[in-house]
């Protein structure tokens, strides 16, 4: 099978692993239920818990401790989305064509919707606590989970970006946010997988690395895209880092370090996973296409 | 020791155990530490992390996993505060006679120390299964702290509640906003005690019961006091339900049937809790007082 078609085939098993989790649309509190879900399922590539399986897998995991986790970090991730997009945030009406959550369903569902989502994220990840499979290393991915979506994680980043706005930025306070802003999540899902498998800590340590190596070269890409390509091959407006007068790596270092910097930083990461002593020939090119990717 | 002084005594303890897990302000991240801090330390009864230790110490409970169980409830309960007062919910700027959150360090920081407050709840509860102690009954108790926190708890509660405004409400459904909205969050904190402390499944039901007759009995006290209280006594402005279009158990059934309510709700905690094969007379001290409190 080609990389493609398991890259499809993979992202649908993910798909009906996220909706075996999403609760039920009906009670009294259907409004939020249905909140969740419709931000759930808005699409996305499903990233993060492909990364999580896929790492998983490369060290040997076999079971199904694995879902509830696959599951919760997309929830969080969207989670941070739908709160992004409020209107005392970046105030958006819309994301991948479709109305954000506000949007359709109130400022004030919006709001309780991303709480409830991520309420709901740890719910689901707890629920691997009651597995058969559960073990020492269950309470030691959980605690990863919780810590890099936190104020030493994503959140921390996501407080940096929104005081950013609008002014200038230094180098180092700019690798603080895409390492926790983009980075803590990417570090959580390949974390977990290797924890969860088993990983020992050295391994962990390394993996760990790697993700922020993945995460960093995904974000500068993005910055990349937003200057050279164009609407109709991103989908997605262009310049709009420069609209929003926000500092990236490319207005900071310039079009051809960033380019470069992509480049090494890329190959480190693949140099590094590819040297350890178990392989997953589909996460290497999983990685490689996120951070070649045009789109 | 009389009550009065052993309450004070232990909420002190409380507030101590609070203070020694919390973030340190430092970082790039700073602003949200110290609105985390501003938050949680903006005053409050401690009541939630109180009836948790003192379930856990009617069952015999003398450990330390209790500890970040008990921060953890408090940080839930006060990020779901900071959250309704956001303009988009209550809009409240003042609470307690201090600024609200998002008053104080503006709106997109309000959304986002909710956000950090309930994350750092998962992570501190989470840092529980790193203990000794740790053993089958912290994954329950973990389960437990996060269903009652989410949807099939305080957050689904608290949406129908934010429905309910300006409308005219059902009795089943006032039942369910106080059974989740305020009793959800009490029922964790006693259970969450039982659990840890070991106690047999079918006495944590029991508890269970009993803690939502608290927080019932609680919420039609409020109900009362907003109609017969005086603002010198409450300290906030009474009447506000009637102002507020709201429907209130008071409104429905009538001021004598709540106080009969209320009454009867509370015999049958109390005696529930005097059945059982331990016993803690101050925590039957701190039930009485929560449900026959003037202000």
């Amino acid at each position: 099978m080609d990389f493609k078609e398991a890259l499809l085939t993979k992202t649908e098993e993910i798909e009906a692993i996220i909706k075996s989790y999403l609760p039920r649309e009906d009670g009294f509190q259907k409004t939020i239920l249905e909140a969740m879900n419709y931000s759930i399922l808005a699409g996305g590539k499903r990233l993060r818990p492909m990364l999580m399986q896929e790492t998983y897998r490369m060290f040997g995991g076999k079971g199904e401790i694995i879902n509830p986790f696959m599951v919760a970090i997309e929830m969080i991730h969207t989670y941070s989305l739908v709160h992004d997009d409020l209107p005392a945030m970046d105030n958006d009406q819309y994301r991948r064509g479709k109305e954000t959550t506000w949007a359709k369903f109130g400022e004030d569902m919006g709001i309780l919707c991303g709480d409830a989502l991520l309420n709901y994220a740890f719910e689901t990840a707890a629920q691997a606590f009651s597995l058969p499979e559960a073990d020492a290393n269950t309470g030691k991915a959980f605690q990863i989970l919780a810590n890099k979506a936190g104020i030493y994680g994503m959140i921390g980043g996501q407080v940096v970006d929104v005081q950013a706005v609008g002014m200038p930025l230094e180098r180092k306070r700019l690798d603080f946010i895409y390492a926790l802003k983009t980075g803590a999540l990417i570090e959580a899902s390949m974390m977990v997988g290797a924890v969860l498998a088993g990983a020992e800590e050295a391994l962990v340590e390394r993996i760990s690395q790697v993700a922020l190596d993945v995460g960093l070269a995904f974000q500068i890409q993005d910055d990349i895209l937003d200057v050279t390509s164009t609407l109709e091959v991103l989908g997605k407006p262009i310049h709009s880092d420069d609209k929003n007068e926000k500092t990236t790596y490319v207005t900071l270092e310039g079009l051809e370090k960033a380019k470069k910097d992509v480049e090494r930083i890329s190959r480190r990461a693949m140099e590094s996973l590819g040297s350890l002593p178990c392989e997953n020939p589909f996460l290497l090119e999983l990685i490689e296409m996120l951070i070649t990717r045009e789109k």
